[in-house]
Parts: C-alpha cells; structure tokens; sequence
C-alpha cells in the first residue's frame, strides 16, 4: 500500500501549474489594515470552506470542472516588513505572468494589489483597471505612509496616470479624494451603474479586476476591517460578473475579506461564490 | 394550592389537540446533513424564542389568537438510524391525517420532508408540491447513499411523478439536476416568479408546501446548514406567503434553520415569524 | 512636559461646548426593555467604534469637521429606578433647550424618547414627531407598567394629541394598536412611503425625530433588543435623511441599538453612519 | 387519538406539586443589574439545557430519578418596576414554604434573593444563611438605590441582624463593606475554608443557601455580569455540596448565570450541574 | 517555472507514508452524536491551527521534526449510514496495521473507535484499552441503538471481555453504568490516580489509548459535544502522557473536539498540543 | 450652563500628570503578530471594560483612589511601519523617565516592550528584566525579521548581556531557544517556581516587569495571539505580584491582550484585574 500527502486546493481548482491558463494563489498579509486586522485568514479559511460550494454555475453556466485552474497555496511573508511582503507578491506574480498565464490573487489586505498589477502592467502597458470598492483609496499617504491600503489606488495611479481606472461602488472617503478622483480616476459613487458602457469602452484592451469585497452591503458580507453599511448587494455583484465576462481580462483579484469578524461563514461564503464566478468570467477557453 | 407544569408552546398554539385543525410539531434530525450540522435544535430554540413575536400579523391582518393550532412537541429520535426516523416521521404525520388534521413540520434538515409527504400523498393521491428552496435536491444519489437531505425531492418524485412539483428559488446544484428538472419538474431559477400563475393552475387540488428555509439570502438568514449567497429577501418571502393564502394546503414544512451558526438570533426570529405567517395562510376557519 | 488626560468623543464631535449649536448625549438605560437588553452599551460602544467612520458624507457632500457639534458623554442613571432615570433625561435636555441648542440622544431603549420630547415640547407647543420604528409603541400599558419601551409613543400623544405624530415602517404590534392608530396618529406601514410629502405639510414647525433602529432590517442591524424582519434597507434610510433634511429639527434621537448582540460589529458601524447623517442633516449653519 | 402539550421541565423535576418536598422556580429579573444584564433568561435556557445531563451524581451517588422536586416554571415580571416584582417572588416563596415545602429559585440577578429570604424567614426566626459569592453585596446603597444586586445582603442583615450570616469566597468589594463585615458577617475572602466548622456550628437549625454563581473563577464560569478573576474552581464547589448535604435546608437559590455572555454553553452547563447537586443535597427523604 | 499542489499536513507530519512508523489520519464522524454535533470539523481545523505550535515539546524534551509521521488526510465518509463508515475506518487501520505501522486517529465522536480498535485487536489478541473520558460510555444501547457514541466502550468489551480496559477520569453515566463497570472494566472517577500502578501492570503488552477529550475540564476544553464541569485539568493531561511513554502503544485517537462550540480557538489549540505530546510518546525510534 | 469633553481614563487613573509618580498609556501595535492579530485593541476596551472593577484590592489591602496614577491614553502610529512605532514608543517612554516617573505600558504584542526597556536602562544601567511569558522569546531573528514579537526579549539581551534577564511561567519555544537560554538568561520552565529567591538577589537594584499575559492558562485568558495550553492560574499571577511587591520598579508592561478572541469579557477583565494590581504593587508612596 502506498498513500499519498493530503492536497488542499480551492474546490475545482485542482489542476496541475502546466496545464492551467489561471492560476490562483493567496497573499495572506494585512500589515497596513487600520482597522480590525485578520484579511491574513482569507485564503486558507477559503480553501476549506469552498468544499461547500457546487462546481457548476447556474448563473454563467459553467462549471469549474471544465476549465483548468492551478491553485499555488499562500505565500509565506515576513511579519512586519511591508516593503519585502511587497516585492515577493511582484516577483511571484511576474512569473505567472511570464509564463502567459493569467494570476488570480486573494487578499489580504487591499494594499496586496500593488505589487500585483505592477507585474501584470509590466507586460501590458495599454492595462485599465476596474476597482470595485467601497473605499476610495486615493490618498497620497495615511498617516505618514506612501504605502498603505488606503493609498493602494492612489500608487497604481503613480504609473497607470489619469483615464485608466475605473472606480465603482464607492461610497467612503475624504473629501479631497473624491475631488481628485474627478479629474484623475473615473468614479461611480454607491453603485455600479454604467460599467455596461464602460465595457464598451475597453473593448479588447487588457483589464484588470481588483474586487475589495467591502463594497458589498455588510448585510451579506460582515466579515471585513472597515464595516461600510450602504454597499452594493449579493445580486449586484453577480451582475457585475455578467458585465465583466467577455473582457480581456488578464489579471485579478479579491481582497479584504476578514474571517474571524463573521462566525456566521456567510462572508467566507461569499468571498468562495465570488471567486468560483470570477475564474468562470475569465476563462476564455472551455469548449463545452 | 395546587400548581400546574411548565407548558411550552410555540406562541399561540396552545389549544388542545381535539379542537385544532391544524398541527404543529417538530422533527430534530440533521443525521444527513453533508456541511454544517445542526438543524435537530431549530424546533426547540424556535419555541423559546417564539416570545418575542405578536401574535398579530400585520401582513395577514390575522390574528394566532383567533385561530386554533395545536403544538405537539418534538419527535424523539434515535441517533444515527436514518430509516427508523422516517418510519417515525411518516407515523406521526398519518395520524394527524388520518385525524382530518393538517401537519405543519419544524425541521430538522430536508430529508424529513420525505416521510411527511408520503403520509400526506397517501391520503391525497391528486397532490402538488411547491417547494421553495436554494438547491434542487434532486441528486438520484449522494455519496451514494439514497436517502439525504441533497435527494430529497428526487425520492418525492419517484411516487409523485411528473408535473406535480413546483421549485423555486433554486440557485445551487450539479449542472445534472437542472438538466433533470427540465423534464421532470418546474423549477424557476433565483426568484419565485411565476408563483403566481401556479397558484392560479392549481386551484382547489390539495398543495404540500415545503419551505427549505435557505432559499432565503445569507444576509437575513445566516443560520443554515449549507450558505448560499444570492437568496431572495424576507419582503420576498412574505409575497410568497401572500400568494398562497388561497390554496389548499394539507400539510407544510419549514427546513433548514441551524440557530447556532447564527449568534444574533435573527435566523430563528426569521423562522419563527415564517412559521406564523404560513399557519396564518393555512387557516381557512377563521372567523373575524 | 506636561499632558492632558484622555477625551473619548465620538468622531468629529469635538468641539465645546458654547461654540455648538448640536449637542450629543448618551442615555445608557434599558431598564424595561422585554427582550434581549443591552442598549445601556450603545452610546460607548459608538464612540469607541466611530474612528472607523470618515467625517465626509458623499451622500450630503458635508463634512463633520465643518460644523460645530459637542459631545456631552452619558448620563450616569441609577439602575431600577425607572422614575429618576426619566427625570434625569428630562433635566438634561431641558438646559440644551434652554441653552437654544439641539439636542440629539443616542440610547438607550426607547423609553428615553418620553422626558426628551417632553423638555423639547416644553418650549415648541406646536411639535411635530416623526417616529420611525419596527414598533408601534402604541400600548397603553405593558405588564401593566404604563412607562415603557412598548407604551412610549402612546405617553407622548397624551400630551401632544392627535394630528402631531407620524409614523413610519411599522411591522410589529396588537392588533388593537394598530385600530388605535387609525383615529389618533399617521401610521406608515412597513415603508417610509409618504414621507416626502409629509415633510411638505410640515414645513417650518418645529419637528422632533426620534429614529428606533430596528425599524431597519435585521440582515443590516441585527443588535437589538426585538428582532423583526421584514424592515427597511439601509439605502432607504438615507433616503430619509435626505428627505428631512429640509425640516427645522429641534431635536432628534436615535434608540435601541444592543451591540453586544451582534459580534460582527455591523449594527454599530450603521448606529454610527445614521448618526453622521442625523447630525449633519440636522446642521443648518454650515458655511462651505 | 390524543395528544398532551408539551411540558418542559428542568431534567428530572418531573413530579406533581402535591407529590414534592423541593419546589423549583424561576425568578428572571435583572433590573438592577449594573454591567452585562441577561440573568432574566438563565431559568429558561438552564431547562433547555439540562436534556445534556445524567439523573445520577456520581459525587453524591444520588439519582433525581429517584427524589420528588416540582418545576413551577417562571413568575412573569413587569419590566422596570422593581418593587413589584420582589413582591411577587415574596408571595410565590411564601406560598411554597406555607405549605411546608422547600423553594430552590433559580434567578435572576442577586436581588431576586431578598424577597426569598423574606419569606423563609417568617417562617424560620432562627434562620442562617450561607452566602457563596465573589462580591460582598453589602453596599448600604448603590448610586442612591436601596435595593440592588450589591446590596442585596445588606438588606438581608437588616432583619436577620449580626451573626446570622456567613460570606464565603468574596474577592471584591469596597473597602467599607470589608470593614463593615468584620462586624455584622462572617466573611472569608477568596476561599471557602472554614466551611465544615460552620456547618458543624450551624447544626440543625434552618439555613438558607444563596450561590451566586460568579463566586465560580471565569475560567470556568464565563458568563455573568461582572467578572472576577479569581474564584474558586468547581471542583472547590462540588466540595461545598459535600459539606452542607447535612444541613437543614429550608430554602436556597443559584444567582447570576447571564447565559449570552457564554457562547460556548459552558456556564449553563455548570449552573445545571450545580443545581442538581444542590437539590440532591438538599433532599433527606430519599430511601435508596 | 513548475509548481507543485498545495499540501496540508498536521504540523511536523510532513513525512512519507513509506518511511513513517506513525500514521495519522482523521475520521470526521458524528452520527451518532446526541447532543451538539461537530466534531466532523475537527481534524480539518487542527491541521490549519497546528501552524501556531511548536514542534519542540519542553514537557518531553523530544522534536517532531526528529520523528517520522505521516498525515494520511481524512477519510470520505457517507452521511446518514453509520454502518459504511464504521467499515471504512475498520479497513483504513487495518491497512496501517498490516503495514506494521501505528495508527494514530482523529475523531470525529468516540464510535469511530470501535473499528479501530477491532482493526488493532485483529493483530493484537492480548491488547489493553487505556481509556480516558468524562463519561463511562458503556450502555448496552442508546435510544434502542446498539452503536453509539454512548456504548462505545461496552462494545469493545463485547469482544474483549473483561480485565483489558482501564478506564479514568470518569464523572458522568447512568447508575447501571458504574454498576456494570465494577464487574468488567477498571474504573476510576474523577481523576487518573492509579495510572501509574496500571502502566507497571501492563508492562509490554500492546495497548490502545482512546482520549475522548471531554475528559478535560470545559474550562480549557468547552469546544465538546456534551459539557461536563469537573474534568481534569491540561497539566493532569500532560502527566497522563508522561505516564504512558514507556508503553507498547500500537494504536491510538483522540476524539470529540466539536471547534464550532469554541469560538476562541483555545479548545483546538489545546487538541493540536496532546495530539503532538502522544505521537512524540508513541515514538520509540527517535535517536537524538 | 458649562459643560466638559468625555474623559475616558482606566478606573482610578484620573489624577493629572505633575500629580501622578505612575504614568500608563497604551501602546496599540500588533504589526509583527505571527497568528492572530488584534492586540492592538487592547488598551482602549480595557479603559471601557475597567468599570466593572472595584478600585479596592482585597488581595494587597490598597485602593486606587489612594495613589496617583496619570492615564496618557494611547500612542498614535503608523500602521505597517515597524520601524516608526518603535522609535515613538521610545521617545514617550523616554520623557517619562526624565520627569522621574514610572513607565506602565499596555500592549500591544511584545514587541513593544523592546523600546520601553531602553528608554529605561538609558537611565538605570544596572537594570534587571522580570519576563513572565508562555514563549521564550529568545529567536536571533523570525523569518528573516530581526525585530517581532518572537525575538524581543534576545534584542533585549543584545544591550543588558547576561545575568540580567529572568524568565519564568516559559512553555513554548524552539529547542535552540532553550538551549541559549542556558547561557544567558535564567529560565524557569512551566510555572513562577523561585521568584522569591530571585526577589531577594535583586534586593533595591531597578527592575523593569514584563508581563505577556499568554503566560496564564488558556482557561482563563483566551483572548491573545497565540494560544498556548498548560500555563499557570489566576492565583498564581496573584502570588507573583505579592512578591514582587517589595522591589524596585522602575519600569512596567502588560502585553499581548487580543481582546477580539474572546467574546465572554473574561480575558479583559482578568487584564484589567492585573493591571490594577501590577499598579498598586509598584506604588511605594501611599500613606494608608
């Protein structure tokens, strides 16, 4: 008799690295999180948890046994270095990407998403940006600090510039933000009206997907640092999935889901449901 | 002096047997249950908390006072023996039948409904069912065994045949068991659109409701077995309700509630003001 | 070196005294609270809890720092003696209203609403209250205690009489209240529909509100004493603050929130945004 | 066929009144209760609950199965109206004792003790009471108030007078209630040393039990309304139930399970334990 | 660049199968449970929580990264037939047995040891139980069940008959059940006094060790289907495993860790330490 | 009419600073915390949760309202900057110093003890370090990070050298960490065992306490970031402060509070409990 190591992989994700277009990995770091800390819980809490999903997506159709997707585990960050935790999540994804394959990221705190599309915009100069936020996360610092979850925007805005980001659903921030916001990012306040045209728009240009999942209602999604109440709802979001499924999209990710805050699960589960429709969205391929 | 034991009825239904026309009791077995256990508490958390509810209905414009329900407590059931709990079940329901009575059962998980529509079919060989929930339960088998909270309506469907069940709700399966129900039952996706119409089809023929209470959203209904996110409302739920007021119904069901995966207590309040709404509905004696 | 010792106010209420024309207070009582108690918590609780909060209202594009607002801490109540606790209440507000300043009480469980309206009505003869509630409030007695959560509109009308109270989104109560209603109060069911129009009728007179939260939906706040579900959304909320905000309020409360009831700390974070609104809907000297 | 509602009893109290010597009743008030109210649902879950216990002790080698005790249910309280609610536990009490049986109350906060007491002792001139307790309860008032958990044992002494009463484990208080006890009580800090003399002292004469849970440390008894770390361990408490099974017990109560605060279920657990101990100490009429 | 599948072990486990004398594996089971269920999440949650242990014991100066174990992963059970599982986990452990390796289980409830034990006694013949628990576990049935969490140990004896089970810490059963134990197994109440003696006694016999962790006080080990105050404390715990290292251990488990029912995490935490403390004294290979 | 701002100091700390020879404040950081974040909310639910204290200690017959202690209030950092914290931390510690007062921190995590001990030993170069702690302590670095919460008392070392640095209550540590302890520090394993005798060496020479609460038991404190069976009980740490009651104290912290983790309040309280002790224990000016 010989047995094999017990593999924990998110639910359906259970392909090899070579095989897979999509390739999901956790970032489980919270250095800079203001508020209630605990995003570092997502990604494993996630794992285990997506066994109570279905593979098969009545909303698209689809089902993840269909489509090849690689699960890479968590990366493993120092404590307390928030520059070093950045440049592993850039050098990790810039592999993925190299290897032309498309990385899906789970947060973590929002801040994780910097070095992410730093790699990905490496690659693709023409990138646009859909943030699907309730926050704005355009300040120039937080308390003193360039690098932050609340500055995250702001610094991709650094290298992207003006008419490349997209913000949706925002409904928190400083006044000066939303003022610079007007002539620098492209903002939807509470909703996620208009992202049908702004599909349009894109066209076939590489896009790239951060959901900070605080933009739900905490209705439905208490689980998370900065308890924002007046988000978008469960519904909502599927139908941002919809909009969103014939873009181009060539990295993403979700982050800010905090476990521990949410004993109910509900917040787990919907982080896993978001995700299984996400990865659905961006597979281009399944022939079924 | 002479004192009296502590009764405990759920609120309002505190009539003796002989005099009520309708049936309360409970049927703690969560023995199938494939995710998170606990639905065997429901009944007698329901009762205890029922307290906080009026016995008026404001929807309804019906009053539990006016009305005449008996409670007759929970089953008790032996441990880790499936089959002898639906022999339990189907006895205890063919009594209340037999009485000319109408049983209204507390869940326990889904599979429990099995045994109480078969006591009811016996009777009524003409009957519907509607059945409101988030999944199709219509696996022919799960982890290969044949009776489960996930087959629940499949096994319903093997005496009842096609044409006689109604879902709706329905957003969670295999992608098999919505190609099944496309010819063998009529399942609505998501909402309960179309009850209506249904209602009106049906007419004077004897109709078992079932309620899986988790076709309600995550952000009312947290205390569930398996979470669903993207359920209908409870203003949904109450339409609901409202529409099947004029129907025949000669047995119903609520399912699913696991109160201890929600702390705050809303998932039983939800329970418990379902369960006076749909008494509400049933009763066709009242005189005002 | 010298250093000052350590104020605790809620976010942007830090001004003084004299310079405000807002003054916030907590009233930490639940003495006759029938169900789950706790409300005594909710005004520490909010102030601790509102750093999470920006001072920047994107939904009234006003900010707290701009206007002058004073946080005066809790009343310190003896507890089970229902009478001094309301004498206490009825003191304080009437010096802000003798100061000419408004007074605007966190609670606490609804009963508190009484001595505020009482020492506001003291000086505005011609008052108005506008009652939003899951809960009629409408008994004439409770357990025969005429001074009650569930008694607490009724007292108001006896001093206020008919035509002077509008009610909103009310779902829960006697049938015989609700009878009542119809000759002695406006009464809005479930909704907040009306209320713009109502606000026209209004027009200048001097309008207290009093705000009991669970007249939101348990899904948003489940921490309260009562749980109805069935309520309004958050959005509606801000609807209606957006609708009075036009009304010359001369005092205003919001009661009911019981945080330790819901870990997730949702509850509290709305408590908390529904008071910025209040507050800064109330405002009417801002210049921007 | 006929059918019986259905009567919840605490475990093993299944007797007629008329059959029984120990009479249990609950007594859920906490009114002035000054941190963490919710002793008022102890009674009610304790019965729940108490469906996880064996009849039989293993420390005592008695068995309730074998006793006769008569659950009375819970007197129903007016909420805020302190006074008449210690009436009502008088009267109740005194009925009890009139027809020469003994009261075990379950509370409540600690006040619910002195109407109790009240009425044993207009029976039993020469009563002594053994209070087990981590605070003093011997505040002349508290913030004003005469009658209040704090000051429950002072109103006690009040018509017991000196050398009647004996404190057991207290570990907190005011200086002055120490020093007040060197004179009127006899008081054992943080302990129950001393207890097996007592009891010899005490003899045959009446004693009245009193446990205030919280005398329990919080590692094991969580859920109350002010912790002190410190107490005494249950195994200590077991020990106690030793020592006063030879006692004339006319009366006792167990106080201040707040059962909310303890999600985990373990204080309820403890509470039920100690409850059947005690009552199976108290009983001298079993012939095994 | 090629990646491998994330793999998730139990902390230290991390070995192959082939090289490992110790095999553990987790049976997430509770069928049968009476009271809360749960403990099908125990072995999943301990191997995401050991990630906060040491693997260095101070208590027995041994590492596990000196010792070869291997983490089977769980097995696949069918919910609803307590039959099949039984089966699967006999023929799992006979495997190991076959193997010549020592299997180490994770429960689950304690039924799940019955197969085990059959598995080992298969090879075994003149095997001893050390069996360590709240509760006696020795019913002739349950509810008319003969296979139950509750006559556990009364089946094993069924096959190996008197004088082969110790059994310690006991504080809960029915009368019959003490009775009963005199004349067939050793019991000792309370506490685990007498180990040693029984160690001597047993020399180099093989022995199975079954910790059913309700064993331990609730005060450190609330996370428990069926609460028992007045358990053993974790210092006891570990005195036990210093006792028993010179054993002949050729089986083991610890079992009934329900996590849901401790939302501080203390009652995993505290399963990950004894499951590490009983392989490192199972080990005998270890060269330092 | 004039009215203050809301003070909000722990209970008995409200004297002002010239006044004041202790001075506590709060050191909210958890930037290096390796498993659950979150005693960063610490201090403030501490200064909340201190109500519920008496201000009177029976255990060392002194009462807060009798020596004069300065609450600060908390620091304010940036979040993600280690580096930053540190050197505020040393700074406010140093200005206290130089006024000649004592230093009492709240952490935190442990990490923040680092720069409190060297703006002390700037002053005292002869000082000697109390730690009482689960964990060693003693890594050279923690994932490459020379500064966390893992290494701090080794960082300690690297400026005090040997022979300055007791360490008691120690249960958790790499093998390696217990080996260097050996050299350079003087360790005591499980429990306090000793203190008195390392009391006397000390004699008056300046001692700087380190209490990282995790050193008690699980059971009774919950709430911290790593959880770590087998420690010592609420008395023993009661003893530990009578004998270090006679020393020199220049100097305090208590750290590692996650107050999150336990939803019961015991974990704070216990806190608050040693906070008020560890202060009354360094007092040397009451005049009683």
């Amino acid at each position: 008799m010989e047995r094999c190591k017990n593999v924990l992989t998110f639910l359906g994700f259970d392909n090899e690295y070579k095989d897979s277009k999509i390739v999901v990995f956790g970032s489980p770091f919270d250095g800079t999180t203001s508020f209630r800390p605990g995003t570092r819980f997502a990604s494993s809490i996630m794992r285990n948890e997506s066994y109570g999903l279905e593979t098969y997506s009545p909303y698209l159709d689809k089902d993840l046994n269909d489509i090849a997707v690689f699960d890479a585990g968590d990366l493993e960050f120092p404590f307390g270095n928030t520059k070093k935790v950045l440049e592993m999540i850039y050098s990790f994804t810039e592999d993925i990407v190299e290897d032309d394959k498309i990385p899906v990221m789970i947060g973590g705190e929002h801040l994780v998403t910097l070095p992410a599309v730093e790699a990905v915009y490496k690659k693709y100069k023409d990138l646009y940006i859909l943030h699907f936020d309730a926050h704005t996360d355009l300040r120039e610092d937080y308390m003193g600090e360039k690098l932050s979850h609340a500055t995250v925007i702001r610094r991709i805005w650094d290298f992207l510039g003006d008419d490349r980001i997209y913000q949706f659903g925002i409904r928190s921030g400083e006044k000066e933000e939303f003022e610079w916001a007007k002539e620098h990012t492209k903002l939807t306040k509470f909703t996620c009206s208009g992202l049908k045209e702004v599909v349009k728009e894109i066209g076939d240009a590489p896009v790239y997907i951060t959901i900070d999942l605080d933009i739900l209602d905490p209705s439905v999604f208490p689980g998370t640092g900065t308890i924002e109440p007046g988000g978008i709802s469960f519904h909502d979001m599927m139908e941002v999935i919809d909009n969103i499924k014939g873009l181009n999209i060539v990295g993403a990710d979700i982050v800010e889901l905090s476990p521990h805050y949410d004993t109910s699960g509900v917040s787990t589960a919907v982080a896993c449901k978001i995700l299984r429709e996400l990865v659905l969205a961006i597979d281009k391929e399944t022939v079924i």
